[in-house]
């Protein structure tokens, strides 16, 4: 019950989880995580849209679509085992059937993840002789430590817990996830992983994560780019004792709203970690046609290299802005765009306001932290998109990320 | 006759050009170009697919598309006209007007085109004073002054020039192009403008134009923006003297072959001078499902910006292009992928051919030009795509624009 108050606790009653350095990553650190379940728990999980999809999203498709039940989950950092064939897929199936063994638990309730450097085969000698300790190792209070496992460039661990009480009993939500680059649309794009002891039914979950997964982590962009090897896996163990949910109640509205400021707080601090970011920028398109038309000028204005580097610049070039909702697809009329930063219009009718307006805009683009509201006037579609600034930093990261 | 040996000579007969300062950049240099024909000529023209249009192209879509006759085109540099309003669309006339009294000829044979910061009111008052130097100004050697005069942060003027004898006559095709940023596909994307004396009749003239436009600016990218103000004009007077060319015939194959290379070579021109460009690469795709699954490929690859600062930094990250060749929409299997740079075949069936190949590959790397190959051996669809590499100059350039 104190946990609430003290933030940095990130225990989830049956879970346990811990992260350790076993070899992969060059530099020693970190780079194999382990969540359990001490009895098997109710799985949804959204995987990446791209075409090409890595190995260990393969093996955890299979599973969690024929059984909705998992109870372990593996995950290596400093390697994506995407691109890596048949090979591929048998190591991952490996290390998952390892980590059964040492478990004690039926292989096909393993999970298996992977993030890093696409097209190198997983390095199964050196994780394998990692388990025995990977498992010892794991603890009720070892979340963070998994967290600090499967980051990559990753700046810091990303880690969100939260309480409330559901049909009179305390229920716990904890979210872990990695971003950094690669972070787009189209599903997930990153690694996250939600833990609670709610006890819910397995079509109810997935119906209510996959909504969720629409306001927050297919709701953000760092760089327009859709990896091989996202993946978002819910599991829900029951030890809360609540009433079961099962389809629309109250309680389901509940345990919604509260899976949805989990991931919407988990896609902020991804996006906030950005590789190079400067700037956590949101946008808002509001009376679109509908909110397709919405999401995809959002989307464009998000994802355009040079309205990102004038956020960088700090340069209120709103003409970007209204170029990139042009070329979005999204039907518009140009005669009838506003645009405003925070408080401060710049845009009425299509038309600038000025230079007086532009200094004040210019203050606002000064913050860390900011919002571009585009009004269309055409309708009533909205969407709302979370991006960063295009730094030089992000440049040299990505120059340089296998060197 | 021999200015075929002295590339130097940009001179079309019957076509006077110009370039002066006038004092809309700040920095003094040459803004306004004035290109005229003695005798109206043939003309067609490919604008913005952008749903906000500057108010030159709105001007000028008008004045083509009723006649497609023109003689005079007169653009500035320094200031887009774009997001003006009905003022900005008033503006534009007043300096064709202008241009027209001075050359007396009618205004509406007179077309315009700006380029620069968008959202600022065009400074007429400037602008109109300088006209008649302008005019004065425009020799048949003006071309390459124009080219300089529609500059923004190109660093080199554009201009290519072609000669060819057809049914028994010399003929001449000049372009002239600026570009640098905002360079992607759905049409033009920047500024060109081809004079050549070939006497063709009007809707022949505008088929192959826009076939050509396919191949060249319509298959280049620099950073996936899409301006307001893009705008490719061609401009035939006849002066040749050769048959006309009017329907399919051996001339009119001659001259779009003519065509396409200039088009081609200044496509080239504009990539290599894209902003902050390190690197010229040719994305080449073969055996997609169909022509528009390769191009989606391609330009999937060729605008991710995690591939292009992989060529940035000479790292041959192959994974980012399968990775985007997944993300691009296209229907691939990817276990069918093969990947080349240049003569080093890399990635086979999906898979990677390991730590030589990627020693040869990053030799590859290392050229400031090379090909990427994907054959996606999935049918005989095939694509070409032009791009850079994402530099850290980039964001420098595109941070501090309007200062």
């Amino acid at each position: 019950m104190d946990s609430k108050n003290n933030p940095t606790r990130f225990e989830v009653p049956g879970f346990l989880a811990g992260g350790i350095p076993s070899g992969i990553k060059k530099n020693r650190g970190k780079d194999l995580a382990l969540i359990y379940s001490e009895t098997p728990a109710v799985t949804a999980a959204v995987f990446t849209q791209n075409s090409v999809k890595a190995a260990p999203v393969l093996v955890s498709m299979e599973r969690v679509e024929r059984q909705h039940l998992s109870q372990a989950v593996v995950v290596n950092s400093g390697s994506a085992n995407a691109c890596t064939g048949s090979v591929g897929l048998d190591d991952a199936r490996f290390v998952a059937r390892l980590v059964a063994r040492e478990l004690n638990i039926d292989e096909n309730l393993v999970l298996v993840a992977s993030t890093g450097v696409i097209g190198k085969r997983l390095p199964v000698d050196t994780i394998s002789s990692n388990i025995p300790q990977l498992v010892r190792n794991s603890r009720q209070d070892g979340i963070l430590s998994a967290a600090e496992a499967i980051m990559t460039t990753d700046t810091c661990p990303k880690v969100v817990l939260k309480k409330e009480i559901i049909g009179d009993k305390e229920i716990t939500i904890c979210g872990l996830a990695k971003g950094a680059g690669m972070i787009m649309p189209k599903m997930a794009t990153m690694l996250s992983f939600i833990l609670t002891d709610t006890a819910i039914e397995a079509e109810t979950l997935k119906k209510v994560f996959c909504e969720n997964i629409g306001y927050s982590f297919n709701s953000i962009t760092i760089d327009g780019e859709t990896s091989t090897n996202d993946m978002a896996l819910v599991l829900a163990n029951g030890r809360a004792g609540n009433p079961i949910i099962s389809g629309p109640s109250r309680d389901l509205e509940q345990f919604g709203r509260l899976l949805g400021e989990v991931l919407v707080n988990l896609a902020r601090m991804i996006v906030k970690d950005g590789e190079g970011a400067t700037k956590f920028v949101e946008i808002s398109v509001m009376n679109a046609r509908d909110d397709r038309d919405a999401r995809e000028a959002a989307f464009s204005v998000a994802n355009s290299s040079l309205v990102k580097t004038a956020f960088f610049g700090e340069d209120c070039n709103w003409g970007r802005i209204v170029s990139a909702i042009g070329s979005s697809g999204a039907n518009i009329d140009p005669e009838k765009i506003n645009v405003s930063f925070d408080d401060v219009i710049l845009v009425r009718n299509g038309v600038g306001l000025g230079d007086e307006a532009e200094r004040r805009a210019n203050k606002v683009l000064g913050r860390e932290e900011f919002k571009v509201l585009i009004d269309l006037n055409c309708g009533s579609g909205k969407a709302r998109v979370f991006t960063t600034d295009l730094s030089s930093e992000y440049i040299e990261i990505n120059a340089n990320y296998r060197t």
